[in-house]
């Protein structure tokens, strides 16, 4: 793989969110970028009360939607912000039931063409837990304009 | 495929989705059944401001919400509304930009077995419309206590 | 979505399919196109010893080559002969055992546009048999040269 | 997760699946395991003319096949030789063309539960090669006889 060289970092990202999908956290911080690297990213979801389904088990689509943002900060971060990128698909697998609190989703970039990216995804309960999902993806990379 | 008989109609299925997982709607309807039948079911996002991303795209995350509870619905409505079933794994590819409005889920069992069920979903913009997004996923159903 | 119009009959596809790939059927008819038709196409498997695993079931590679060779007829059929299109991603669920003899593959378009083709195909075991394996995938098709 | 301790070798391995698969390899090594470790394992595809495709690239179901016996080596490993385990979902995407010679799948299990067993692999060219595959898995794992 050619030299992965991040273009933002993780402060540089959650403005960003912030300013381009407000109603993705309603004020407060329930989704952000936590780490940037060459190659790849950590994202973090704070799973509250809106979060998780009876059982007091964090909800399927609050992971899809914590993989979805990990695949967007490296298209983000890596392809840079002018990107009108929009995922085409996301296979997500979950294995182990996740309560309220931290998860960390560990993203690394698999392929960054010059119309795909693909990534992986790997969510853990907390520091260092287990892996409750895991996801693959790919955004569309739109061309860009002379 | 043998015999699929669904146990709940879609009326049904709205009540106890109202219950179970109140939070799902908000005392909207923005999800819900609109029909259950032999081997399948119909669901329907009513797609509003909270659903839709910058360029008013309904977002990702709301059209794999729409996908798992298609997939809800036919395990709640074929297998028995005591299965605790847990989403395991969910493939979803998206393929046209859906604006604000309804979006109709046609949600098909491709297989009811004793411990899993399979189904795919296409998810098209309003009635007839083109399909939006195509889902494919797998329930995990719970042994039957004796 | 827009109208599909196949520019290939299936005899054209088996003709061009011998050529082009010759070691996939090494002189039989293993696998073959058996119908082209606007949005989508019918491939078949004709499962001998060789497809099978121990216990006499058709092994997944083989569902998995029948389920690319549906996607690959659909690009070649309506988005032309000269294209050098490629698999990018595809996801599929096994659900029955198939024994030897024919598995048919319904293949139809979900999106096709102008780098990426979407498909998805459910296999039979025989006419109108049980859905043994069912996949969803995508085709990235290169720019045409000018 | 909790400790997952292999019960067999790489070289067992090779040997049962000369027994069990032996169409796999035709009297030939194409498809080997390499290395097994706990929580994993490494398996290899010796790339030669009939895995190739048009254009000397390793064709599309010769790199699904290597997944899949990467995801049936970790069952057969983990949860016993005599477990007659089926794949129920795989998930391939496929990122950068490769050549003949050797293909290596670093597999690794995300969760060996009762009934079913979730893995990914990363599959490179040649020893530190890039990533030219990447793929998901699930295999289910059958009760027990007691």
């Amino acid at each position: 793989m050619h030299a992965l060289t991040p273009k933002m970092t993780a402060e540089d990202v959650n403005i960003f969110l912030g300013r381009a999908f407000p109603q993705l956290n309603n004020d407060s911080s329930d989704y952000l970028a936590t780490d940037v690297f060459p190659g790849g990213c950590t994202v973090r979801l704070n799973a509250g009360d809106r979060h998780l389904r009876p059982g007091n088990t964090v909800s399927g689509p609050s992971l899809f939607t914590l993989a979805d943002i990990g695949g967007y900060v490296c298209v983000l971060t890596h392809a840079g912000p002018d990107a009108l990128s929009v995922t085409t698909n996301l296979n997500i697998n979950f294995m182990r039931r996740a309560e309220a609190g931290p998860i960390d989703g560990h993203c690394r970039i698999l392929k960054l063409g010059k119309s795909l990216m693909v990534f992986d995804i790997a969510m853990t309960a907390g520091d260092g837990g287990p892996v409750v999902a895991q996801a693959t993806g790919t955004y569309s990379i739109p061309p860009r304009k002379p």
